[in-house]
């Protein structure tokens, strides 16, 4: 018989039980442990399912982690402007919750517009934080495809024509989201530069416009900001889809520039298993789920990287070499996010979000004319305020796509108007011209009731009536988020202003002198009136605090200092797209109904290669409305001479240019001073300049800044095809410097040895 | 003029903007700081408008943080046994997610019926994890309401009849889910000990009863358990509601227990906005929206801690004392919970939340009788198993009420029988009767078909001629989740087995003499059949791994080791609820339809006061059909005789009783050595004894052990509701050492002086 005997004693239980939680940590839940290893461990535990479970979404916006091992979910969000509401399981309409309103920030072209990137910091930090508060591990933003085409319906959304601009603008957003340990997916990974045909189109571009206009951001998006996610675009590059291409994917992103982050399609982008696989998409969101009903757990299963991809692990015609990489990939992205535990908490809609979204409007907003000094409002003066067009009233966070939000409050121009000018003026509001009944996105609408049974000709009487009576008449109009004018999924239908718009301006200009009009788009706009107006304000979508920064920019509080991003052609033709290359698509095909669907793709010829924007107008002569760069202050500003360090500079060396700039007005304004770099003699065609340097400085009446810029030798190189890489061509450069493409101040000349 | 130079210098923009990144952290998000001051700090910031906020729900399971701040929301979720799929925004229908699927634990009164708290702690630890992996902030349970009568229908969430067990058992399940940062809430404090009238009742109940039944599992969870919230009840105490009641949130709980955490009520216990700010209440769920439809923003702005407050603290009807401690004790919680960033990241259904869901089942799993060893199965001999009874083939998981749960799988017992029996016998299944159409809960069902066009005579020849042929019989019944059994919102009609199976047992057990009983149930039936039949075993509800546990016992795999938490009595009037007390409520007002609404409310007097369960049944001598504490084993024990270290104790001593046990048996197995304290003179009376002590041993064949378990005044003490306060009265008093209520093996007689 046993003779073993033990005492067990019990009048606390507390240490016994507690002893369970001494059980030693896996290496993949080890903070102490490298992420390299972590993620190494995590791998070895997952089973074949479990990987392929997460290479693609469970959800309209969601993708599965590994319920077992405790490895997060992945939630994504639209969008770049703002934190999108929710929307059901599997369906598209919103989820009726009530703790999804948030601030709108200005839309991308506006931050653009402040060629300031401290502003752009701001943007990412405080819309990542709304994102993180709101429980998102993924942005779907920021967007930084080239504005090649003034009817691009999405071009709101995007950072305008230059790639420096947007290269240097989109880091910061990026740096700024990813603070909060929330993804940015920096898209459209590559060239969606229309709307039109963007699932049914094959672009063809030469690799010098590829590599010099179309791909900088989104280097300089993963090289310098370290984007943790990048999305893959909807249209066709050398006949294969973007989000499964190889050229883009693989040879380009993955190994040129040496890629670890992951690569999420669009929604609805993948069509198919084998590419998906082999061309460097890691996770897909969006499919097609076959008829299956939402909600149906089996839906999901039928995605291209799903069971298909399975299927063909199990039945030995695959190996599982890309299925590791893409889940490696993903695993880092948990760590850096979901599994991040010093990730902070986010808010939304704190006094310094507000504060950041009101600034950026202001510094966005360009003043791009403004003959007799019409703006600021002269309050002494300004007894009766006429405010006329529809704009100054209408809702623009509802609308435009897939970056339609849900806002705390969006001040519209008439409100930011009344509330800045109310006390001491007369505000009187004509509505002028009726638009599109819009703002609206999948079936969610604005709310608002902007019906109107008046006829044209009536409105626009009344709004002259109101114009003649008052003592200054400001125009809001322009474009709007309906279909068809700056909205996801359509192009624009022309160049001009919608709406009898352009018949009410030159109405309003001849019945009043002080004149402004206000242009809320994301787009250039013809202005057939511009002779007869005298000022002219672009202020994009603003979001949350756009009528209170419309109205501190017309009443003077804030000094405009923003720069347009993109060129305003005079016409459409006027425009290199449109004059030599092919748009919507190519004109023999499009009369054979080609692009109709994907069987039948169109072809789309970028045939202007690198001349786009100001390196089209520039190059060729042709001068614009207003030129890239271009906004105007309400005070002024002298550039002295501008200096180099050097004459001449090898090919490791860096050249620094030094330009004063005084304020030579009365009122504290802010100039960006722009660097063009010119290159003299060249093997290749070359624009007549490209900016490759900016600098925002803000100086108080009087005051003189020393404003320096130092560029290496990337600033002067072109791409080369032949050799496929990037050559700076020894020879004679000339530095540019001025405070728009049309404007240069000072020039200094330098060689490269 | 002005002649101040500045030199700005631009290579990298880096350097500019990750500046903005040393803005000082608030007080309130340092990581460095005390959490007292952390909350002092957030709570100056916050406006009166953003602190009534907190007070309140916003949607069906979450309430709002501080969104501005970036103070999280609070996501709670049912329920204790697992976590409650996602439901819509604003109604009790599911939201149709697919990532929602857990594993189910055993109900409660399986957990209870384990008599290990190790078992407690990994469940709490398992159940934590899923609620975590969930991103759930505090899980509404666990249940710990007294078995007063069985035919509470809600019995089979709680914990059973004595509260030292219940303390016991409570207190490491809370530890265990707090482990992840997820809150427990003791649920429903307090009296709520019937579905009936649970919304419509005033309880009348004795100082003593209150303080040594009802309240001590409550005490226990929050001053040894530190349970961060607690779930007030739905009846009355005193005639107030319990979620908003003077007594028992502020003299008792907060007072005399001095707990600083949360008071959340039940959904829709609120009902008076003056008690509901007055009487400890600090969290309102679930209140009537006024008619508003859902989703509407302002419905839950209708709630009584929410504008009515709102607007009293405006009109200075009331001032802000109350709400600050309300908004502290929920910002104290935050810190625990939501802003805890040292908090795991779950997970759902491992291999060890599988294995704990199985071992919990069955070492909870009670074989109440086994004449002759019928039990466990003899494989040599059962060439043909014939499994007989719905609930061998009904889920279980689906029903019940707000424990209703979405499972990853659910292991019937005709599959774990088959499964584990299916190889080496052939095992044919007979359904022998039909329930009720039940398993759904808010319109979700199951997804069993269950429909048989059968008679009762049919299904119940067909099951007796199956019995006949076959080698082993196991009747696998018992009460379902169905409206009127164990399920929440009703009491159960009668205390016998439903649907016709009282004759079909009987008939069974004339039919095949190898013949076992498996009752699922979380209450005690009567058992007519009782002398006829030689095998019962008490199988609860034990969720996903159900079959799989049963299964195990049955074929002896594990060895049974669960004890009764509740009496078994003979017949219902053997309950001293339904013989002494009232039951369910005053006989006059039940005549006169009281009880019907909430404007006439019905009193339910527990005139049994102290004398509930066993201490009725010892008291009394009224033999159970089974006792508190007991369970058999396929093994057998021999304890030796109990000896203390001491012979008389003073106050502040302790004393300590050792026994030996041993295992006499060919099976390894476990025992439960259960102390209990008898008075044997004392002022007031007292049952004939209470359990203060035990302690599960786990011994191989030929094994001993010796236990000591340690008791000091608290076991010997009375509350004492002249003085108001615990009183252990010096006198002699005899430790009963045995293994079942009604099965003392040896006692040792000590004083106190």
């Amino acid at each position: 018989m046993l003779k073993k005997t033990a005492i067990i004693s019990v009048f606390t239980c507390i240490s016994a039980y507690t002893l369970a939680q001494n059980i030693s940590v896996p290496v993949y839940l080890d903070e102490s442990k490298p992420v390299a290893q972590k993620v190494q461990d995590a791998l070895s535990r997952m089973t074949l399912e479990e990987k392929v479970a997460m290479l693609h979404a469970q959800s309209k916006f969601s993708s599965p982690g590994v319920p077992r091992l405790g490895i997060p979910e992945f939630w994504t969000t639209d969008g770049p402007h703002g934190v999108r509401p929710e929307v059901l399981w599997d369906e598209w309409n919103q989820a009726g919750w009530t703790n999804d309103s948030i601030i709108a920030y200005p839309a991308l072209t506006a931050l653009s517009a402040t060629w300031n990137k401290q502003m752009s910091w701001n943007y990412g930090k405080a819309l990542g934080e709304e994102a993180r508060y709101r429980k998102k591990d993924i942005l779907l933003g920021p967007g930084v495809n080239i504005y090649r085409t003034p009817l691009n319906g999405r071009n709101f959304e995007y950072m305008g024509e230059d790639p420096f601009l947007t290269s240097k603008m989109v880091v910061p957003y990026i740096k700024g989201v990813q603070s909060n340990g929330v993804a940015t997916s920096v898209k459209h990974y590559a060239l969606n530069n229309q709307e039109m045909f963007r699932n049914t189109s094959n672009v063809i571009v030469d690799d010098r416009a590829l590599y010099e206009i179309y791909l900088p951001a989104f280097k300089a998006a993963v090289t310098e900001g370290d984007s943790w996610t990048i999305m893959g675009a909807y249209d066709m590059y050398k006949n294969q889809y973007s989000s499964q291409n190889q050229y883009l994917l693989n040879d380009i992103l993955k190994k040129e520039w040496n890629y670890k982050g992951v690569v999420v399609s669009d929604w609805g982008a993948v069509n198919n298993t084998e590419q998906a696989i082999k061309n460097g998409l890691d996770l897909e969101f969006g499919s097609w789920t076959n008829g299956l009903s939402a909600g149906t757990k089996n839906a999901y299963d039928n995605y291209y990287l799903a069971q298909p991809y399975l299927n063909l692990i199990k039945e030995g015609k695959k190996g599982t070499q890309e299925l590791d990489d893409k889940v490696t990939r993903l695993l880092n992205l948990a760590y850096k996010t979901t599994m991040n535990p010093k990730k902070p908490f986010g808010n939304i809609a704190s006094e310094e979000h507000r504060k950041i979204a009101k600034e950026i409007g202001e510094e966005g907003i360009v003043l791009l004319k403004n003959q007799g000094n019409i703006l600021p409002v002269d309050i002494n003066k300004a007894k009766k305020i006429a405010v006329i067009g529809e704009n100054a009233i209408k809702i623009m966070t509802v609308g435009g796509g897939s970056s339609s939000l849900k806002v705390k409050y969006e001040t519209l121009p008439l409100d930011g108007i009344k509330s800045r000018f109310g006390k001491e003026a007369d505000v009187q509001f004509a509505r002028g011209y009726v638009g599109d009944i819009g703002g609206e996105y999948n079936g969610v609408k604005s709310g608002q009731d902007l019906k109107d049974p008046r006829s044209e000709a009536e409105l626009l009487n009344e709004a002259v009536e109101l114009a003649k009576k008052s003592d200054y008449v400001i125009f809001v109009g322009g474009l709007n988020k309906s279909d068809f004018q700056d909205s996801e999924g359509n192009d624009r239908k022309s160049y001009g202003l919608p709406y009898n718009q352009d018949q009410l301006i030159a109405a309003l200009a001849k019945a009043n002198k002080n004149f402004a009009v206000v242009l809320i788009s994301g787009n250039a706009v013809a202005m057939p009136w511009i002779k007869e107006v005298p000022t002219i304000v672009q202020a994009w979508y603003l979001g949350s605090e756009a009528g209170n920064s419309i109205a501190s920019i017309l009443a003077g509080d804030t000094n405009p200092s923003g720069k347009l991003p993109f060129t305003f052609p005079v016409k459409l033709e006027d425009n290199s797209a449109h004059q030599l290359g092919e748009y919507p698509g190519n004109k023999q095909e499009l009369a054979a109904g080609k692009g109709k669907d994907q069987k039948n793709p169109i072809n789309i010829s970028y045939n202007e290669g690198i001349f786009v924007g100001y390196r089209w107008h520039d190059t060729k002569k042709i001068k614009p409305l207003f030129s890239f760069g271009h906004g105007l202050s309400y005070t002024t500003f002298e550039f002295g001479k501008a200096n180099a360090d050097k004459t001449v500079i090898g090919q490791d060396d860096k050249i620094t240019f030094t330009v004063n700039v005084k304020n030579t007005g009365k009122r504290a304004g802010a100039e960006v001073v722009q660097l063009y770099i010119s290159d003299l003699k060249s093997s290749l065609p070359r624009p007549a300049k490209e900016l490759k340097g900016f600098e925002k400085v803000f100086l108080n009446p009087g005051e003189q800044k020393t404003v320096q810029i130092t560029i290496d030798r990337s600033a002067l190189s072109y791409f080369d095809p032949e050799q496929h890489q990037w050559v700076a061509e020894p020879g004679d450069f000339e530095a540019l410097i001025g405070n728009s493409s049309d404007a240069i101040k000072t020039k200094v000349k330098f060689s490269l040895k």
